[in-house]
């Protein structure tokens, strides 16, 4: 138990079903969780997710650091009280309602309660921190990290610093990220859509226009990322797969 | 045996690394595979590729058709004659340099030897039927059936017709490629790039904005699709992760 306590404390704000997965990969992971919610159903939800979730890991063998799902979940606690979830904590994951207002709201009160060292990072997968953190005193402790769904299952989590916050911050939240299995990608700056749906976005417009212009019917396209190009991008990234291609290419071209 | 040889005979045209993982897809799948190349040299390494992954697909339970990869790679025969390589074969799997000049020479002698129900496929990935069919007396038994790499393990095969194509031929092709297992999309009309490389392009051309516009390294981007859409991708395609996201974006939506 020493060396599970030793990973310190996360406190997660906001316990739907995003604030549930990043509970449940923190346990696995050996940290003590701090759940968060303004309704007490909610975080009973939230623990009897976490649990289900930390059992079936476990019998995947996919649980993320020492010890059972059962001794894994005895590490969650949770509070009706923001104060104390964030007392002693040195990460804490947002992950309430996607508005921008709520966003500004739960930091504001984050921004008074938050010790010296907190991270104050944000599931938000639509909203830059800058929108809900300019007027913070600790605006230099807060980030975007967003997770993939399922997160338990896609490692990738997006780490988007805002114009101030603190590289040392960006550097943290990284290396948290990778102790509990994920992958960070660090963006070097905001931008709409962040890399993720930016790349997601360019791939729907390609696939409608395909279905417009007659080529293939929705369900086809459906099927060439499925059965084509989902398999080899779960390998290799896309301009990998360039480099892969570049000898017949270049022997394609030989010919002409 | 009988069972096996009830799937009848198939021509590979061409025994470079498509041609080769043609043969052993077909082999895997019970059928006879006759294969053709002007070089001896290119059709003995043909063969011990396709004993080689079949031991392999054996080994990991992959073979898709009855018995075992020895007894699948015996119905694997070879010859330097055209005629004897299409006589009695339903279905031909051109798989020579990606050459238009090339494939209209290839595409013109086996428009002469082939018989009224044997369907003449070309594995291109770039030049569309009509480019070097246009004048063969056999033009409607002509199309693409583009693998995309490594097709041992990616299902898909875009199956492009071109406009003389018979609708019969388009039918049993897609047959054809459900018998062993890989898992057809038929495009309506040839465009350039077929579809896969359409949405290829446009995953590429967004990767190249990111990494200009200096929101991530090129090997972040990888990272993006390595550990994030892909793994995602293969279970749902674009457009059915927009039906998964829709509650989601409807209850934020609801909240501005």
């Amino acid at each position: 138990m020493d060396e599970k306590m030793a990973r310190g404390k996360i406190s997660i704000v906001g316990c739907g079903l995003i604030g549930s997965y990043w509970g449940t990969l923190f346990a696995s992971a050996g940290y003590n969780v701090c759940l968060y919610d303004i309704s007490a159903e909610k975080i009973e939800a939230a623990k009897k997710l976490i649990e289900k979730k930390l059992r079936l890991l476990e019998i995947d063998d996919l649980l993320r650091g020492p010890g059972t799902a059962s001794e894994q979940f005895k590490n969650v606690s949770s509070t009706l009280d923001l104060a104390e979830c964030l007392a002693g904590s040195t990460y804490c994951q947002e992950s309430t309602t996607e508005s921008r207002q709520l966003k500004e709201e739960i930091f504001s009160k984050m921004d008074e309660l938050a010790s010296d060292d907190l991270i104050l990072a944000s599931s938000t997968s639509t909203i830059p921190a800058s929108h809900f953190t300019e007027r913070l005193k600790r605006r230099s402790q807060c980030l975007v990290s967003h997770p993939i769904n399922p997160p338990l299952f896609i490692p990738l989590v997006e780490i988007v610093p805002s114009p101030w916050t603190s590289e040392d911050v960006v550097m943290r939240t990284c290396a948290i990220m990778r102790t509990i299995g994920q992958s960070p990608v660090r963006l070097q700056r905001e931008i709409v859509g962040f890399a993720l749906n930016r790349i997601q976005f360019a791939i729907i417009a390609e696939a409608w226009r395909l279905v417009k212009e007659g080529v293939l019917s929705p369900e086809d396209v459906d099927i060439v990322m499925k059965d084509g190009l989902g398999p080899r991008y779960a390998f290799y990234g896309p301009l990998g797969v360039m480099h892969m291609n570049a000898n017949g290419l270049i022997n394609a071209l030989r010919t002409i």
